[in-house]
């Protein structure tokens, strides 16, 4: 039995994985991320100790534990470089902090987004997938790069920023300091303010009923909904969020061809709705039909791809 | 004694190339691209064949024939499957034509820009490099992806087409069906484009006397060297291209993180002067000071990267 963290920046998100990537029990627990590293890590600790007791199983029965972790893990040290979210983290240990309450139990850190790609690869939507792309429209944009099987981060690990592509130098600027980048246009975020800029020109529209007027109410989902309703606002808001997506998408498939790009986040639910009319813009700029492109896919695992992806990280990292 | 076929849309260029990556001997023919590719290959085995009595060498001193090709190969079955500027190029297979001249001889296919990029790998900028980008400045720009000493070309090998990265999506209109990709702004045409369209703005730049008052005399050094000379035309051309190059950079460190890029085609002659500058204009983008980040490289080995990369692509695949 594994035990996987998803360090989130709100929650920790901690789960017991079997052999056969199923969950056996989980649970969470406020971060506090402005805490000294090992506050935090104590407060997993005894979660994973509280879900070990509910499912009748002791210390002696875990193989090992994985963390997938917002920022750049040193995965060889089973630390965290940096963490920008984590005020506290720097060059911190998950394998000491750990050890105080398992001793011996090898640890495993990764980026949580690759965590999460992987879990998908493993057990969700890229099942038996070997080369995939798993792009996840949060808060940002979130990217995670699977090789020949195996998470792909680049020689200092610092990979892959997926959502720190620009596709526009032009445009808006990123936090990150660039202008323009991917996130700016695809991250749920970036939807909500597209609908509210959308809804101003449309005073008729739909939305704003479905939203009590209150702009503050306009979540990932809201476009879409009046979209299906047939609203004129939320179909161009839809189309135009896809059109961002794409380029995003074509992008990755320019630069990487993966066997399969799934697509994570809440908007994910959109499902098929969402893949034809990606698969619409997208299919016309493949620059040959001899050969076969990239499948469009949405995660399944949801927030469980983490726990699964940073539970099974000794598959991928030696102990 | 490994042989490398460089087919180019001008030239075959062809070379024979020893264990320690010397070409031994070498020499091209024109290609005359829109001619059968039974022909084209009946070409190439006679360049061989010359190049072999020339260093006193016979068929039976080859071990294998690599060609890097443009378009898409089917390395599996040493074909290549389509190249836009081969009319004749379908499904056509390398293997059976060199065949008919050094029967039995293994045979591999590759793109070319891949095959350049593991020549520079092997025996040139980055060698000893495991994770490289190389990003070739010519007509278009063109791109070879070397992840843990291998050629990485996606699960259809169609990749990596680098160069169709879109860097603004409202900018000008790519041959390739999408609009502002990096050949648009980072490619040699598209410098002599921008120092065109920069000189008209400065009738007293030194330019107008350095081309003979004639456009098309403009190359992809004139910009280099009138900036070097105080230029303000020409100091205005090259950073504005230099910060082009460096927003595709970024993206390709953003999503691969590689532990080197190399810059290849003619304009990497510019040597210290492109990379001082390029890396003035990345460092600051990096999102951490705490990981290193890729080193920026020029490419050593000119045309010679393509033929040394395809005689060594044996080390690639299986025979």
């Amino acid at each position: 039995m594994y035990v996987g963290i998803d360090l989130g920046g709100i929650n920790i998100a901690i789960g017991l994985v079997d052999d056969d990537y199923n969950i056996i029990a989980k649970g969470s627990v406020p971060t506090g991320r402005e805490r000294e590293f090992s506050e935090i890590m104590a407060d997993a600790a005894a979660l994973i100790n509280r879900l070990l007791d509910e499912s009748g199983k002791t210390a002696a029965d875990i193989k090992c534990i994985g963390m997938g972790s917002p920022g750049v893990p040193d995965v060889e040290n089973r630390t965290i470089i940096a963490a920008s979210s984590f005020p506290k983290i720097h060059h911190s240990s998950a394998q000491d902090e750990l050890h105080k309450y398992f001793p011996g139990v090898p640890v495993f850190v990764e980026n949580d987004a690759n965590a999460a790609a992987y879990g998908e690869k493993l057990a969700g939507a890229a099942k038996g997938i070997d080369n995939v792309v798993v792009v996840t429209l949060g808060t940002g944009v979130g990217g995670g790069v699977i090789i020949d099987k195996k998470i792909y981060a680049g020689f200092n690990h610092g990979g892959s920023e997926i959502g720190h592509m620009v596709l526009n130098f032009n445009g808006p600027q990123c936090p990150c300091g660039r202008k323009g980048c991917f996130e700016v246009y695809a991250s749920a975020t970036a939807l909500i303010r597209q609908t509210k800029d959308m809804i101003a020109s449309y005073p008729d529209s739909i939305i704003h009923e479905m939203i009590d007027h209150d702009p503050d109410k306009i979540n990932g989902k809201t476009a879409f909904d009046a979209a299906k309703l047939g609203d004129r606002a939320g179909e161009k808001t839809v189309a135009k969020f896809i059109e961002y997506l794409g380029i995003g998408v074509l992008n990755i498939i320019n630069v990487l061809q993966p066997e399969a790009i799934v697509i994570g986040g809440g908007i994910c639910k959109e499902g098929k709705y969402l893949l034809d009319r990606l698969n619409e813009f997208i299919t016309p700029y493949f620059y040959t039909d001899q050969i076969p492109f990239a499948k469009l896919m949405t995660a399944t695992l949801g927030n469980d791809a983490g726990i699964i992806g940073a539970a099974m990280l000794w598959q991928q990292q030696e102990a």
